[in-house]
């Protein structure tokens, strides 16, 4: 059943991922890639493109429209630091400007038509970038960077220009970047940094400059995509480009919206994929931020927890502040590979040590005892009545000589050890000195993990300023917290990407034939009953309980006959709410006297309170179990998403749900039922039997399965209860809920 | 009926309960404040007298017992150290060495009965400070610090070798500090450094080092407590001290253990009545945490959720981080009380300006919309098309001219805003030095609290260096996350403090008339029976059903004709647990035949399950309602403690429950409902009406009398569950487990 979800295809990160558990597999034939045009069953692409941005990062030749040198303009800003980036890099410049003939003594074109050569990239700073457009389509510029405000973020009327600027580069071959975008991608990057890049992309120039900055502390940043409106290049398409460049480590992005949801999911898995790590803040966390956001961009900002569910399906880490975008994309581009997911702390002093043991614990990670024959070696060093367990306290004096070393070599020794996290909560020169020198040295030596957090607020001490921040090859941090985010993400990334299995690879392309039969089912604009709606789930070989509908007490009584008592009989009508609440349900009916009762109850209630019926279901009754509720809504930004969550209280009152973004496999439904904090109930608590899981897991694919092929045709779909039988039982939806478009 | 649980002294809280009830009393006579002596009906104190310590931080004459000035010595650098902060603060310094005439040319003595004077300040730097200790005593010192190690951190024998310590000095007047400390109380503090100052208490000197380094940072630091291992000065009596200093803004604390949790208590109820306000780190969260802590100080850590509790019922700011540490208290030391509670967030980007107001939105911070007249007048200076409602965005240009300041001031002028926030994400000096130096000279002309986030990751800049960090009245962040967490506890604090009653003034001293009928009732050592324990409840007021317990079938069905139809029928003996995965309980029993079937089913269940009863409970079926859970417990740190949550499976799953530590009011039993994340269900969910929630609080208060009253011979109490019906119509305990000491 499952097959027919999940196509058999191979990609590239199960060749990785044998390689990195050292295990040797055969050839794996599996059904053929994604490739350009190919469509899952909901007709969204299962393939992206990568731009060939190469020349707009490194262009050979940049035309200015709108060059100018005259004192007090805006452009001449502009133009200056153009013309000074021109000259670093080598490029050649032109200016275009209808009534001068030269700026900053380089001869200047009157129009686009006049320019000397096709371009790589024409910066456009006129305030009506249109007519200008559509020439530099005509003379095949490869990209325009177009500076002008006044498009989708103010508005309407904005955003149909915007449209016209997109339509004219449509099909042109030229790309464009912007508007509303600036000089970001043209600052001045220092070239004199080695080893993984991180690659930014923002929407939001402020927004970037720390990160941009983060090349005085010795990171090396390869690219700035200020992405801006993103008329035509989006997001997108600077992540999956980027996710292809050989020097970039990782990806920081700051995100107020997306223009396009399965595009930036298809650029996100391109980086799992190849094992790039994404690090992005994405505004919207709150109603406040996202109306905020919305009106500064013009995007769409999606709601906050489908974008977080989505972002961690491709494995995208998302943080909060840009410090921890800093931090952690700092790490996760230099990184290498984690050898093994302990943590070591390692400090000076017994509290620290405790401290930051007790912070890393809480914030997950896992510190492993180190074992008694590593604790006599480190006692080699260290006073007995110092604790070296882990975390391991020097008690100071060994730091100051030789012992120093040999501690942090014993730590990194051990095999459970991937990460050494060393807290110095202030300069001390005669040990901090050597301490952090040591810790240098120490990792220029190893391939696990060295990670300083230097507590001091002032910051312009040499051994944090030359000697850590001098190092390519130790992590520094400012605060334990950002070193604890940055630490996990980078364990949780390294075992992502081991395990990563593409969704787009195994998704549905054509319809099932449980399609044909639901088509049939489809009432546009209307909501179904819930006789209707089971039929549905029916189709899609969702198990609901044994029933009829009937129009009359003796066909009640007959049909409880049929289904087997006891049995439960519930009004059916297509706009029914509440039913529990308004009486509509009889549970636990035992006779046919009792069916008799109830049908008449049933329907007088039903007109005392005005509500129309088709009839009353008579059910059967289902055994205990756990109640769920699973469900398919839609999402402005990525379309049909599917939501679990357990029923009753928990759903009602901590919305404890989960949801996903279609199309995921098989262990992304279990991730979500392991997100539920109400978990437990369903491995049984106070002596119940553990729920069927299997089944409910089966439920949730199958309703992805709707989401996908009944998507444009269902507004909304939910399954509650699903009542979970306990384990080989399977699950039984008691009622649903179907509202078509 | 509420007398009989509270004594006869009037507390607050009921005249307080009576006002929201709409009932008139008469007036309140409160008793008097508690003084020295005074105890609760626990035999807890009441009152802590705050140590004269002037003399400790300020003395004019240190002796120096174990002083050299031999090359290579450990103990010179002390002495040299002491030597220096001596003449610095023009104190006597008086060497003590058997064999040595003079250290450091100053004239030695060779035993402490040889000291020219009685002194201030003794520093002990011998391995065997017992015997020094002694003489000191003798000698008339007023403090002995006490620098050897191997006392209670070391275990059970240490332990012994503190507890001898802390008798030499425990009737001496002498007080000393330590063992296990060091010199950070005399350690260079800026004397050039204005306004209100962090006091700072460390159990670990390396973990104050970054506090004390704010001093660099512009930040006033006047005090250092290093407390060691608190055989004789403890937390609390520097906690005291330092909230009576009129030059402490804030006291600052890293915490790993309390020697003594009401002492501590206390301490903090005299800083809340101060409105001083304390923010510490408490190492805890975790077992792996505590266990290390533990095994550093000797010091008891305490269930971390109580201590958290603790702590927030006496203001205590209880921060992870020691960056958290250092912003919180250097914000809180010096921040004016906030005259309104609203935010206002300004940037010279919209991006930032979304972001920042997103992450303090969801941090908890109001973020009030201006009035169209305010953002009328921020229009005059910018552009219209820029968002200026909150936050606000100036787009930058107006910040390089005199437009940039008078925005400032608009929108500090605003009567909504008690907070104006302002994040730089980088120096772009044109524009970000004009607008730091106009938030500089704006907070030198409000009392509005002036937050400027400096988000570069270099630190460097003179913008920060120089300009903010050497401003009084702007608070400076590195992170967005830092300034949120600072500026959210100062609008707590205040919100605290402006409420704050002390709940020792108002603890019972007497036992109520309760508490005889109580005693009687207690089985040393035993759990009481079901039918026990009820009858304990009942003493103290607490309604449980109308129930008989019954040792035969007749009695049974007698008893059901007096308790009312229909009724439920429970097993009762001493030591019966998980009644209903027995089959111990039989609910709904409407008839004499029902109850006669039920009492023989008990019983035979019972005898086949090897379960010694004492009778079988014939009670009163009690309608519907929230179930809940309502217990003490017992911590050993603070001794007995009340706990509330939510029954069923939310306290079983998700361990719903709040705790607070006795004595505590009205108010923070309602707090604890707050804290519930099931909260919502008391409120009524599903159309269910609301519970009686004045009657859940009075339960939870006569808990708490019970937990004051009989803590020392209750080892455990449990309603559970505690049936809260529709509000007017009480609660009832339908179970409960007492378990005696």
């Amino acid at each position: 059943m499952l097959g027919s979800t999940h196509g058999t295809l191979t990609t590239d990160y199960r060749r990785t991922r044998a390689i990195a558990c050292g295990e040797r597999t055969g050839p794996v034939v599996r059904g053929r890639p994604a490739e350009a045009g190919d469509t899952d069953v909901s007709g969204r692409p299962l393939y992206a493109e990568v731009p060939d941005l190469d020349r707009l990062f490194r262009p050979e030749s940049v035309a200015v429209i709108g060059a100018s040198d005259a004192e007090g303009r805006p452009h001449t800003g502009i133009t200056r630091q153009l013309l000074d980036w021109a000259g670093r890099v080598g490029a050649r410049l032109f200016p275009v400007h209808p009534s001068r003939t030269a700026v900053f003594g380089i001869p200047c074109s009157p129009s686009v038509a006049d320019l000397p050569e096709q371009v790589d990239v024409a910066v456009v700073l006129v305030g009506d970038p249109l007519p200008v457009i559509e020439e530099l389509a005509e003379a095949k510029a490869r990209f325009a960077v177009v500076f002008a405000s006044g498009f989708a973020e103010t508005g309407d009327e904005g955003a149909a220009a915007q449209d016209r600027l997109a339509a004219a580069v449509a099909d042109s071959g030229m790309r464009l970047l912007g508007p509303n975008t600036n000089l970001n991608a043209f600052e001045r990057f220092r070239d004199d940094l080695d080893g993984p890049a991180i690659a930014l992309i923002t929407q939001s120039g402020h927004q970037g400059r720390p990160v941009f900055a983060l090349q005085e502390n010795g990171i090396r940043v390869s690219h700035w995509a200020p992405t801006g409106n993103e008329a035509d290049l989006e997001t997108a398409d600077f992540l999956s480009y980027f996710a292809e460049r050989p020097e970039v480590g990782a990806v920081a992005a700051y995100l107020e919206g997306l223009k396009d949801g399965r595009a930036f999911l298809l650029a996100a898995d391109r980086a799992a994929r190849r094992g790039v790590p994404v690090v992005a803040v994405k505004v919207g966390r709150t109603e406040t931020g996202a109306r905020t956001a919305a009106s500064h961009t013009g995007k769409l900002t999606g709601a906050d927890a489908v974008v977080d569910a989505a972002m961690r399906q491709y494995g995208v880490i998302r943080v909060d502040g840009l410090d921890e975008l800093q931090d952690t994309a700092a790490l996760l581009a230099r990184a290498r590979p984690p050898r093994a997911d302990g943590v070591a702390v390692y400090s000076i002093s017994g509290g620290t040590g405790a401290h930051v043991a007790d912070l890393a614990t809480a914030a997950g990670l896992h510190l492993p005892e180190l074992s008694e024959a590593r604790q006599a070696e480190l006692h080699q060093w260290i006073p007995e009545y110092l604790g070296v367990a882990n975390p391991v306290d020097s008690g100071g004096h060994p730091v100051g000589d030789e012992r120093g070393r040999r501690i942090i070599d014993a730590i990194l020794d051990d095999p459970g050890v991937g990460v050494l996290i060393c807290p110095v909560t202030g300069p001390f020169p005669p040990l901090s000195d050597r301490l952090v020198r040591d810790l240098v040295d120490a990792a220029e030596q190893t391939e696990k993990l060295v990670c300083v957090v230097w507590g001091s607020p002032v910051g312009t001490e040499p051994a944090y300023r030359e000697v850590l921040l001098g190092s390519s090859r130790v992590a520094t941090f400012r605060t334990v917290a950002n070193c604890l985010t940055a630490v996990r993400a980078c364990l949780a990334h390294h075992r992502f990407v081991t395990g990563y299995r593409s969704p787009f690879d195994e998704a549905p392309r054509t319809p099932s034939p449980s399609y044909r039969k639901a088509r049939l089912l489809m009432r546009p604009g209307e909501q179904l009953s819930e006789h209707a709606a089971k039929q549905l789930l029916r189709a899609y070989g969702i198990r609901v309980p044994r029933e009829q509908l009937v129009t009359s007490a003796a066909a009640a009584v007959r049909a409880a006959g049929t289904v087997g008592f006891p049995v439960v009989m519930k009004a059916s009508g297509a706009r029914i709410a509440h039913k529990t609440e308004l009486g509509l349900v009889k549970t636990g009916l035992t006779s046919a006297s009792q069916v008799r009762d109830a049908y008449r109850e049933l329907t007088d209630i039903a007109r005392y309170e005005d509500v129309e019926l088709d009839g009353v279901l008579v059910c059967q009754m289902v055994g205990q179990g756990v109640e769920m509720v699973v469900g398919m809504s839609h999402d402005e930004l990525f379309g049909p998403t599917v939501t679990a969550g357990i029923g009753g209280v928990l759903v009602e009152v901590l919305q404890d749900t989960a949801v996903r973004v279609p199309p995921f496999g098989e262990e992304q439904a279990r991730d979500m039922l392991d997100e539920l904090r109400g978990r437990p109930l369903l491995d049984g608590v106070r002596g119940r039997p553990p729920a069927d899981l299997d089944a409910l897991v089966e439920v949730i694919l199958r309703v992805q399965r709707m989401a996908l092929e009944l998507g444009d045709e269902l507004a909304e779909l939910e399954l509650n209860p699903l009542m979970v039988s306990p384990r080989g039982q399977g699950a039984v939806a008691l009622d649903a809920l179907a509202v078509c478009r």
